[in-house]
């Protein structure tokens, strides 16, 4: 191993130069070793966020990634292996139907996931609302689950990417996530250690989404894109719109409710839509020809749902957790809904219990915001328009402070804004 | 006192905003109480270092690295103060008879200075190499030296602008010190709470030095100038080229000695010419109505330079160290000097012993390299061109190697370089 400096490889990428595959791989692993200090790293992911990676660059940034820590094995499987991954949203329920319906239609679901950090939620905190279920798996047991269920969410274990939980940390106090090489890394060096073979990406844009305009989500998903061709995983993104919250439900326990009424035939149309987008590109992804809305329509994407949750301890039949305190936010004034903003909705079931502001931070299983309103409705004074739950009064009262102005009313007829926006393939 | 978040400034800076006063002050405070870690302050400099810091901001961050520490008070000395601070060059022993001569003028000269780092050798270092001589002095011992005997060159106190040692420690492993506003900022903030009341700069150009070009040259000294007269200390700045070695000595007995020599009317032309030109913009900043040129010829400039050494505890008139070992580089074929290459003499003169790589490496005081040829010399095969010193073999066989390609031959006549460039005033 040729020996690098730490300053002469930021001063490299500072000055817009190339970095040789020689120098990210002394910088990842030097810095995991403790040779690189968390200030040199920081000064050349801030150099990054200005200059970007080249395609070459962020492929070799992104092995060492993976390469820090453990890939999953899942060759030899009955199943071939499609995973989806979400870039992050507001009443964004889709992986607990997704996972399962897709599996009921001949692949195997390997959805490692991770927990909610501010206004979005985490799958894991959602499914642990139901009394128990674990999310800590082993790999002998993720392997297992998937040839006989063919679908488990579960916690990314430690071992994969472990060099991304340090960036990650850093780029969090630094100011340095939103960059798209910085972010492509990371969630694809997870998924590919995973051990997939195929992925979509659901790049979400609008209010609700950390990215805001669609010209920024093209990027990151043509760059996550060829990210995952490159290293032998089959990849395409769907550009979905996150300005209204997806679905009625914002909550861990109200959205496995939705969940459950989506893959039994109910729910809300919008959930349902984007569910089976999603399904038919991984089904294609794995040349599986079987369309997946008749998988949801003769109930057995629900029932591997079932046979999903018990596997991991849970029982898909107990009641869920039921808030202590319950509100109803009511309608000023008469109106046309012009919109309902999923980033203050958002905002509002974190306040109420639902989210966290710091990882190590518990969250409520039955907190959350119900939308009673849609955009296009025409309401009334007095209308309720959201039923906010909590554990007790004062997350009752942070989150009816928080949702005061999720809703615009207007005079203008409104009509239901796409759901799905672009597909970016390779 | 606000709050704010590191992360927010960070995010500020890097998206081109412009810092108000308090998110700086606050960051700086922060920054030295350990509540902004190096991290965060590294991720800041890259930051600066990509989108510049307005005059406002600053004049600002230079205020609160002064504020961070203590600020000598000069008033109610019998002279008026001026100093000088150069950016760094090879054989730069300018300070040496500079402050004593202007000194012999009229003016109070507090020289604080620091040690060489790498290539270019330090104030401090050279006169460490006079028996007896010491540079750490109390404030009060300034203060009595500056009114007895007029100037003082000594160790910049540690309680002067704390928060540029650990901005400058933190730069230099983080590929962020080239930068105008940082270097401006940390060179002014030492100067501005030292107390002079008036500075002139000599900012060097060229091969030898760390600016390369005019352009940089003057931003940096234009920066610098406004930043000053900003805090209330009349600045001029003289842009000089560094692209051979100043004088014929490099080292630190070596440069003492050469010193002497243009103290007592004799020496190499080039050190004469920059020191009365430096001396003359001092003189004419604090309004004394004295040529330099008659104090360098009737010997008073000696005569005080004899004075401040001994009050420092030196003897001027001791021996210095004499190398135990000495070898001559000669010419290899006939031709003019086209030119000598100050970067490779001062490095040469680092790897004889002159020079340190590390601030906490000793230096030798003995070592160095005597230039015995100038540009626009013809010379002959086999005649001398270089005079290395060093304490001991190895370090004499490290600057043979080091000096190699130095001089440049040629058939061409080569008119000496302008040594002046060009002034920037306020």
């Amino acid at each position: 191993m040729t020996f690098f400096s730490a300053v002469d490889v930021i001063t490299t990428k500072r000055d817009n130069g190339a970095l040789s595959d020689n120098a990210i791989t002394w910088m990842l692993d030097a810095y995991l070793r403790g040779d690189v200090a968390e200030e040199q790293m920081s000064a050349l992911l801030m150099a990054i966020f200005f200059n970007g990676l080249s395609e070459h660059e962020l492929n070799t940034w992104t092995d060492r990634m993976i390469e820090s820590g453990e890939r999953l094995d899942l060759g030899g499987l009955s199943r071939p292996t499609v995973d989806k991954h979400s870039t992050g949203g507001v009443g964004d329920k889709i992986s607990l139907i997704l996972a399962p319906l897709v599996a009921a239609c001949g692949a195997a679901v390997p959805q490692l996931s991770g927990r909610g950090l501010g206004h979005t939620g985490g799958t894991l905190d959602k499914l642990e609302s139901i009394p128990g279920w674990r999310a800590v798996l082993s790999n002998d047991e993720i392997r297992a689950q998937l040839d006989s269920v063919g679908a488990v969410i579960c916690a990314a274990g430690q071992g994969l990417a472990p060099v991304d939980r340090r960036l990650y940390a850093l780029r969090d106090v630094t100011a340095t996530v939103a960059s798209v090489p910085l972010i492509s890394s990371s969630i694809m060096s997870k998924k590919i250690a995973e051990g997939t073979r195929a992925l979509v990406l659901d790049v979400k844009v609008g209010r609700g989404a950390f990215i805001k305009s669609l010209d920024e989500a093209r990027e990151l998903a043509t760059t996550m894109v060829r990210l995952g061709s490159a290293h032998g995983v089959a990849t395409t993104a769907q550009l979905t719109s996150m300005n209204a919250p997806l679905g009625r439900t914002v909550g861990n326990a109200l959205e496995v409710s939705e969940s459950v009424d989506v893959l039994q035939g109910r729910g809300p149309s919008d959930v349902r839509e984007l569910t089976l987008a999603l399904a038919r590109i991984m089904v294609e992804l794995v040349a599986i020809d079987v369309d997946p809305e008749t998988k949801l329509d003769d109930g057995s994407g629900f029932e591997v749902y079932q046979r999903m949750i018990r596997a991991q301890g849970g029982d898909p039949d107990a009641t869920l957790p039921v808030a202590a305190c319950r509100d109803e936010v009511v309608s000023a004034e008469d109106g046309i809904v012009q919109s309902i903003d999923a980033l203050v909705v958002g905002v509002a079931a974190w306040r109420l219990g639902a989210g966290r502001a710091r990882k190590e931070d518990p969250v409520s299983a039955a907190a959350g915001v119900v939308c009673l309103v849609r955009e296009g409705e025409a309401i009334s004074k007095g209308q309720p328009m959201f039923e906010l739950h909590a554990d007790d009064e004062t997350h009752l009262q942070q989150g009816r402070d928080a949702i005061a102005n999720a809703v615009a009313l207007g005079e203008r007829s409104v009509n239901a804004e796409a759901l799905l926006l672009e597909r970016i393939t390779n």
